[in-house]
């Protein structure tokens, strides 16, 4: 299946990300609308990133727990703001054990509202704070256009919630997450994203402030990869929870809550990904190298799956995640294509002259044709391997971060800002406009605020849009 | 919350339970009918279970796939004995988006329909053959009377779903499985499970043969930890699922499939917790060490910590789960009290006395106070807590396998089998019986075959129910 020919990202980049999905083995569509089969070669991709970050998040000290997939309809309705942005996309079990349930449950589209009704019997005092949790779990919204990861009916995610005592150790704990992504996504998944601020229009519904790490896909798109929402006192007010501080005074804790999911592995594949299929950061892969045998016979056979068993033993002993294709029946040049196509970071080939010449080729995904390719001796191969795959992840890291950079312009007026969004790109301009300004923008252009970079060339200028005096700059661009 | 007293097992078993899984703080109950909170002690174990079951898994070659968790309500009822199973125990949402659903979707209670939908896009010939999936995966029925861990409304589970070219493949991947929770369960939980086939009445909805394993409780009730089923052809027919074998010929695939859920955090607090609290097998305990320092005064603290840093050091570098308790304002008593409530299998304490004489005491979990207590030199620590972690690994598994083989006990007739019901324990004896025979025993003793045990006696002998002349034995037990 992986040897069929792609639609070029130039030729239509939308096209071209719909087939390679399918085509890398990462999903299947299933018979319930809006929903996706993640097949085994798209979940490894999310047991990476699953990894990466869980990793992470115990680090900094969190725990994981679970919460019903059901709310109580009631729950969603405690905080306005909330409830109003979730309930056109909510999906109600009516009927349960065969009866009409007296109170219709929501398959839940993220958990605050659950999740604050058990921190209300958690927090008593300021000695239970501060509560520090995470849930790896699916959620439901009834979204009406849908695509592969990026935007699914149900999808898998991790969301974060926690309680403090101040504000300023919730506002500490929500940068903090967002550092973490930050790291996952530029360490790990060769992404180099942008840490900022949501505006109000774009923040989370019921959130005091909502940052994000934004992320340009190929064809100049944003990507909102994660965000971390300081919710200030809402959802604790809201379901009256409070403690008693040191003072002996009764007190509402701030909380937050962030979350990231499978749309991750959407984000990889765009951003990676050219017009031969994916390629996968070494960090995340599943494979990191794949070895190919070449033989025309079993003579030769024998004697190349001896070096091959030879090159995996070794590889394996270094904990390179290493698989050999073994398939029968299957040109080497078909392997090539079907490797390439699932974006595995190196191969080697191994022939019957290479084995009579302790040599095997060394080729890698980032760097096309006989230049990514070179015959290296056998003797070593884990150590050149290791190498290899550093080089490589830092290669795509540097490869993104320059598209990134080609593609981000300063513009000082709202024309210039269209014409921007017209051609592919992020405008960067002053902004000092309203949500009304905001909603316009997007009517007429398409383009939203992605964020308010933390990076601030600092000092003033006069907003794209109203031309009133700006103390901040944003990143305007079309996003999926 | 730990330290208050919990109702002793001999007084009542079930309230022991009810009292333990909260006060241990493996879970909270939820504003949901039915479902649960599992809290960070319990996830952590579940974590544990998660992965040395995954480990296995992909050690016999299966891949973890995900699929989505509604189900069209078509699907269900393409497979008879499969949906008249499941029907009186689903949750529906009629509801999505706003809108009334035109065929309302079923929150998945197992997946075997939506998967064999998938299976039938992906099977075309023998060589796409065999499939070896899982998925980790929460899923519901709608149980009118719950437990926590046992029974609730929302559980997570793993299950398995393969398809095999022949019966025997599919039947051998069934005892594969039964096998790899077997040893999962016996060495990594310390639960000697019993392997047993069901019976026909016993077994799951739609399968040809359900195997199993069962595990004692301390209360000698039966816990069905783990099943796996050779689902025949039946789903493979219901969903028209075909492939072309050698001779180019078309036929129907045999399928399987396994599941094991949080239930099995149910059977370790059962299998090993006494009246202290849980007691966790080292091989699953979250942390398998805790160091509790004891001192006075400001000047003790600094001595004992230091102390406490190189013992943590030392157990960290070895690869132990080690925490140290660094809670002020608690007694040295209220923390051992705790983790033995918690199921900790280690304890070091260090006080300034063992400063001074080099040395530290350690208490084990398993053997109750000061027998399992003792002084040891601080010099050579790691290695003497290794060897102990792997003493108490092996004295549960034996203290369990002892307390079931006294609970077993050969029946020849219906009233000892009764007398043995009735009084606790479980009924080995010949059977010969139709499940009409069953029913009846069900009805008159709350006991059920629990499984025909691979491990017979060989021979025959008679029916304990019919008389007639029997060709294996059973065991009866009543069960959760």
């Amino acid at each position: 299946m992986a040897s069929q020919a792609v639609t070029p990202q130039s030729v239509d980049f939308s096209k071209w990300y719909n087939e390679i999905v399918y085509k890398a083995d990462l999903c299947d569509q299933s018979p319930v609308r809006g929903c996706l089969i993640i097949k085994p070669y798209g979940y490894e991709l999310w047991e990476g990133i699953k990894g990466g970050l869980d990793r992470r998040f115990k680090a900094t000290g969190h725990q994981n727990a679970y919460f019903p997939l059901f709310i109580p309809e009631s729950f969603l309705k405690r905080e306005a703001e909330h409830v109003e942005g979730f309930s056109p996309e909510l999906a109600v079990v009516t009927i349960a054990g065969g009866k009409q349930l007296e109170e219709p449950l929501i398959v839940r589209p993220t958990s605050e509202t659950i999740i604050m009704e058990s921190f209300k019997n958690w927090i008593h005092s300021y000695r239970d704070l501060p509560i520090l949790i995470n849930q790896w779990a699916n959620v439901v919204r009834w979204e009406l256009r849908t695509r592969p990861f990026l935007r699914t009916t149900e999808f898998l995610w991790q969301e974060g919630h926690t309680a403090h005592a101040t504000f300023e150790e919730a506002e500490a704990e929500t940068m903090q997450m967002l550092d973490v992504y930050a790291d996952f996504a530029i360490t790990d998944a060769a992404i180099p994203v942008i840490k900022g601020k949501k505006s109000d229009r774009e923040k989370f519904a019921g959130a005091m402030h909502t940052y994000t790490i934004e992320a340009m896909m190929r064809d100049t798109k944003a990507l909102q990869s994660g965000t971390s929402h300081n919710l200030g006192q809402n959802f604790a007010k809201a379901f009256g929870i409070t403690y008693l501080d040191e003072a002996n005074q009764l007190q509402n804790p701030w909380t937050t809550s962030w979350g990231l999911s499978t749309r991750m592995i959407g984000a990889v594949v765009m951003t990676h990904g050219d017009d031969k299929g994916l390629r996968l950061p070494p960090k995340l892969a599943h494979y990191q190298v794949v070895i190919v045998p070449i033989y025309k016979n079993d003579d030769e056979k024998g004697a190349v799956m001896a070096a091959v068993q030879r090159m995996n033993a070794e590889l394996l002993a270094a904990n390179i995640r290493v698989h050999v294709d073994r398939r029968e029946g299957q040109s080497p040049g078909f392997k090539f294509n079907d490797w390439e196509m699932r974006g595995v970071p190196a191969r080697l080939e191994i022939g019957p002259k290479d084995v009579l010449n302790g040599t095997v080729a060394l080729a890698r995904r980032d760097i096309p044709g006989k230049e990514g390719k070179q015959f290296v001796s056998q003797e070593g191969i884990a150590a050149r391997v290791i190498d290899l795959l550093s080089a490589i992840q830092a290669n795509m890291l540097q490869q993104a971060t320059v598209f990134r950079d080609q593609n981000i312009h300063d513009v000082t007026n709202y024309d210039e800002m269209k014409a921007i969004v017209e051609r592919g790109g992020w405008a960067r301009g002053w902004w000092a406009g309203s949500s009304d300004d905001e909603a316009n923008i997007k009517e007429e252009t398409g383009a939203t605020i992605r964020c308010f970079p933390f990076d601030q060339p600092g000092g003033s200028g006069r907003c794209v849009y109203t031309g009133a005096a700006a103390e901040r700059v944003a990143l305007f661009s079309k996003a999926y």
